[in-house]
């Protein structure tokens, strides 16, 4: 129910250049306001805090499949409704369970000692007893490509790339890579095992990142692990002695049947559009090192939190606020791929959406993907969050996060916002991913951030441009 | 012998104030002047960061009595020899042997989840299948003396004592006492086991503190572990909701009769008086979770590398300089004390001595326990560390370091080159002390201090007062 004769009236009070058209989505001037004051109090609110406190304390670690996932969905149910949410449920979704059992590694020769290394996600075991091979290193990715299998056959691949700290995390790219693509290339070459530096900006701590690789086949695997940032570098000191080194990778660990866990879905309901939605989440699972603080606790209470405040607005929204935590992102996205298989076809019914999976730095960056009669209300939303320090950068696309990114695919109109990630990735899939890595005031930026561009989306006159088929080609590739 | 009028017309010339009587020590200028092109040159010099290189890569941690504590003395003894030294030779140390098998801990109860812990030198292991208690916490190491016994029984007692940093490290005052005194208190007052913080300044890292109790009497032990500083916090946290906390301890650990390691000494020979010494060192035994770069990897390397670089030039100095690779520091300064046993009726020997033991951050201060006589050669001393940043304290005692404290408790004149140590508890007795953490410049500062003083004392014309006996009271108390 359009009502294209206020929103020309709101446009021409609320935007300060341009000039909108009887199409063009606007957020009515009495939301912006109520979107201000949101912004206002959650940057001294704790709630968000309190959630990611909550949940790594009373849960911890919540490996996919494993008994600490369900009573993750357990503690997720019982939050929602402890916040007050209209409507809590759950949707299933299943995928392969791996598990990791124990893990150890050690240089056998020529100079014995131990490595601190964490097995990959889908890595098989090693035999009983380890395995124990020399170890050839590559200086790439792409010189492993090259590599003529004779000299790769039987032996454990090693890679060591460096990552560097980025704001933007950029360096994560080859470093997933290398973790995803590695071990499959040295497996067809014949490798019998597969080493990386882990993908962690910690040069000086000892904690191996975990992280997935891209076996999919279970046939065509081998054991893979990743070794902490001083044991990459002690490993590389002693292939520099030029002996023959030998490794001794000792890993219970794989993959055993399949699991059906569950996203778990809280709801401020829409009083005017109950059935559209905004949708925003983070992932509930996390690898089992750490407490799953910043990877990705803070996703689900940002977007908690940011619920839980629009909730406690005198009235409720216009449209309905979705928070999805999602199940089993760390795998390979299996929650959120299930997701949008199960509601590609109501792409229309989700205004706006994205997902916060970066850690608790603070968002410096806004970024869209609407159409374009819908900018004038992104400029809306960019001038309220410019106060906390968000810029808005219109060239950029809007992926919608990480789980979110598969509604995106499907359609959906979605922004990035873009956290401060320089030191995301030292404690990232590590077990120094703990509570005390949140900062409660980068926190609380965060939820500001979440609830006022939801509570706008929601308010909004008109759609963000959510379509099927909608931003094929945006180049959004998160 | 002595050379009365010539000593005096060098204190005439070198000492800016104060007169020098006949009887007062005194460095040649001749000496002064090749110990400032000692500094100059070690300042630009790697030997020392190759020493500490060689020794973590090729040997890593060095627990004491373990298979790598012997590969350890035979890197010590090839490594004097391969540096030239004029004497190589070791002294037998005996004492308990400690090993540690496999340790894990975890929350069983509210909320059940895995704890990153280890166990402390001299904790015995848990009976099979794990210690299960309930946690009693204490505010202070006081309050557990102050405690009922009634109150501990059959409990876990834990202890939560945050360590700041400090650039001379003093929290360690109270961190290391909680942890050598807090065992035995609770087990006297009959406690089932015992847990504290770590006694380390890394608020941020998931690597507990090792470290040796107080545990003297077998029969009088309890399993007791160090916490991470993140799992203190979580467990703080855990007992923060006012329910039971129930705890499991699985320590695999304890005393396996006698070993006898080595202290390993190279000595540079002196020239003029063989028999009298200059001793520096640090020592070769390590904790077992790192690679004992910083503890005390550096302090071998600055040693050897100072007795190095003297061996270099020209002639050898007049006395020898002693460089001591001592053994087993960490359970209990046996190196230290075998050392002073021995040579306790040699003391007057002993020209100068001082050891190495607080990480490589560069020396800030000098202090000294000499006789009145040796404050001019101090001062001569002192004037040719100054420009490398070093301040003389001549209020403060000397105390010559931890293992060689033992000497100076006999009688032997002594120094302490304080470092700066605001991060060495950051990763002290951690997985995390590898070779990253020691910057080549600040451990090449140390060297050239070494390397400075010990030729001036090697050189010095009349002694720094060791007899047996002096200094009793200097209060130095290291």
């Amino acid at each position: 129910m359009r009502r294209p004769s206020l929103t020309l009236l709101a446009a021409g009070l609320l935007l300060a250049s341009g000039v909108a058209s009887a199409t063009d989505t606007v957020v009515p001037a009495a939301a912006v306001r109520t979107a201000g004051q949101l912004r206002d109090k959650a940057m001294h609110d704790d709630t968000g805090y309190r959630i990611a406190e909550s949940l790594t304390t009373e849960v911890g670690q919540r490996l996919a499949g494993s008994p600490a996932d369900q009573r993750g969905v357990e503690w997720a149910i019982a939050k929602f409704k402890e916040l007050g949410f209209d409507k809590v449920y759950t949707e299933p979704v299943t995928y392969p369970k791996w598990v990791r059992r124990s893990e150890s590694g050690a240089i056998v020769a020529p100079f014995p000692q131990s490595l601190m290394l964490t097995a990959l996600g889908y890595s098989p075991g090693t035999p009983r007893g380890g395995l124990t091979a020399e170890v050839v290193r590559f200086a790439s990715l792409d010189a492993l490509k090259n590599a003529d299998p004779a000299s790769v056959k039987g032996k454990i691949v090693y890679i060591g790339f460096r990552m560097q700290r980025h704001k933007d995390g950029q360096d994560y790219g080859m470093g997933s890579a290398i973790r995803t693509q590695g071990p499959v290339i040295a497996q067809a070459k014949g490798a019998a095992g597969f080493l990386l530096r882990s993908a962690g900006t910690d040069p000086h701590s000892r904690t191996p990142h975990a992280g997935v690789t891209g076996f999919r086949d279970p046939a065509k695997t081998i054991p893979a692990a990743a070794l902490s940032n001083p044991d990459a570098d002690q490993l590389e000191r002693v292939l520099g002695y030029g002996k023959p080194v030998t490794v001794k990778l000792d890993l219970d660990c794989g993959i055993e049947g399949e699991y059906t866990g569950a996203n778990v879905i809280g709801e401020v309901t829409g009083a005017k559009y109950p059935d559209q939605v905004v949708a925003i989440g983070g992932h509930l699972d996390s690898w089992d090192l750490g407490t799953g603080a910043i990877d990705d606790g803070a996703g689900i209470a940002i977007a908690m939190a940011a619920g839980k405040l629009i909730h406690d607005l005198p009235t409720r929204p216009d449209r309905t606020i979705r928070v999805i935590a999602f199940a089993n992102e760390e795998m390979g996205l299996w929650g959120g791929r299930a997701y949008a298989d199960r509601h590609a076809d109501e792409v229309r019914k989700f205004q706006l959406g994205t997902e916060s999976d970066f850690g608790s730095g603070r968002i410096w960056r806004m970024s869209a993907s609407v159409k374009p009669e819908a900018r004038g209300a992104m400029g809306q939303i960019a001038k309220v969050l410019a106060p906390i320090g968000v810029a808005y950068d219109a060239k950029r696309p809007g992926g919608g996060g990480s789980d979110l990114s598969q509604m995106h695919g499907k359609g959906m109109a979605a922004l990035s916002l873009t956290q401060d990630g320089t030191h995301y990735f030292d404690w990232h899939h590590t077990a120094n991913d703990t509570l005390d890595k949140i900062d409660p005031k980068d926190l609380a930026q965060n939820v500001a951030v979440y609830a006022a561009f939801s509570y706008m989306a929601a308010q909004a006159q008109g759609d963000f441009g959510s379509a099927p088929g909608a931003f094929a080609n945006d180049g959004a590739g998160e």
